[in-house]
């Protein structure tokens, strides 16, 4: 038997102080990022007035670390405690159980 | 050294189909319970257009199990298959680091 896979989750919450233009355009371009150079699996946002919720999900430990390391994105990590957010909280879990009704 | 306590979450990510007004009241009881009677230590919810992300935390698994087996969640859990959900994913996670900006 195939050992099953391993499955990883980043979970921000945030409340927002002010999105910019700036914003925008760096969630898109970093999202591509993690997708296509750091193994992103999927990510899953949504806002509701100040309140974000973003969840990413990733094969490995190694890849999140990676991707937690890009300059991109750190610069990104940056901005939001100067301009974006007004406190957020980062967790890293490990997905024990998954499952889904269609 | 005091061993770390460990934190459990469950992420649920729901297509919404129609929300009505048992959808708000059973939210609001539903919420109560798990907190005082089932040990759910805090709850996280956005929704935007017809995506739902709610996330509760847990500091056992076996507070999920009990929670997942309650007779009103359990019929809540129906009444979201039949009537409020199109589909919906539940992911049990364990939280491996948690840190926070203000």
């Amino acid at each position: 038997m195939k050992k099953p896979e391993k499955k990883y989750a980043v979970i921000f919450k945030a409340e927002i102080k002010e999105l910019d233009g700036e914003y925008s355009e760096t969630l898109a371009v970093l999202r591509a990022m993690a997708v296509d150079h750091y193994g992103c699996l999927d990510i899953a946002s949504t806002t509701e007035g100040d309140n974000e919720i973003t969840i990413s999900y990733w094969k490995s430990l190694e890849d999140i670390k990676r991707w937690r390391a890009d300059v991109k994105h750190k610069r990104a990590q940056q901005l939001g405690r100067d301009k974006w957010y007004k406190s957020y909280r980062v967790q890293v879990v490990e997905v024990i159980r998954d499952y889904s009704h269609e």
